[in-house]
């Protein structure tokens, strides 16, 4: 079995009105040092072992799990031990 | 300037009606494969340096980013050299 870390973000230039509506929210709080903020998605996914586990990872990313117009995905694997 | 990356996850036994939404979709597309999704927020936060930056992220974390009833984060810290 592993487990599957997916960061989705939105790409570069992309604007991110609910990165804004937080940073926004921090400021009116008084944390007025803080800069950008861009809101992105955490995935965690157990699958288990298979024949090309990258290759799978990739197509359910850009297929299912990231829009691959607007957002970049990066993945990281680990091994569960039963 | 420091760039902070936040993890927020639901709490372990927490229900993820959104993991489950994901984890049938992948399996309706043939990756029977795909056990437990779980999904949560990532965000990254640029903030100027100050006095005590663990101090502030974590009342922000606490405060505002996540729901500490139904949520965990963590977080980790990068020197952005400007």
């Amino acid at each position: 079995m592993r487990k599957v870390m997916v960061h989705i973000t939105l790409k570069e230039g992309v604007l991110d009105p609910q990165g804004k509506a937080v940073q926004h929210s921090l400021h009116a709080h008084n944390h007025k040092n803080v800069g950008e903020v861009r809101v992105g998605k955490y995935m965690e996914l157990m699958i288990e072992d298979g024949a090309d586990i990258d290759k799978q990872i990739e197509e359910m990313c850009e297929k299912f799990l990231a829009n691959p117009v607007i957002e970049d995905y990066t993945y990281t694997i680990e091994e569960v031990i039963a």
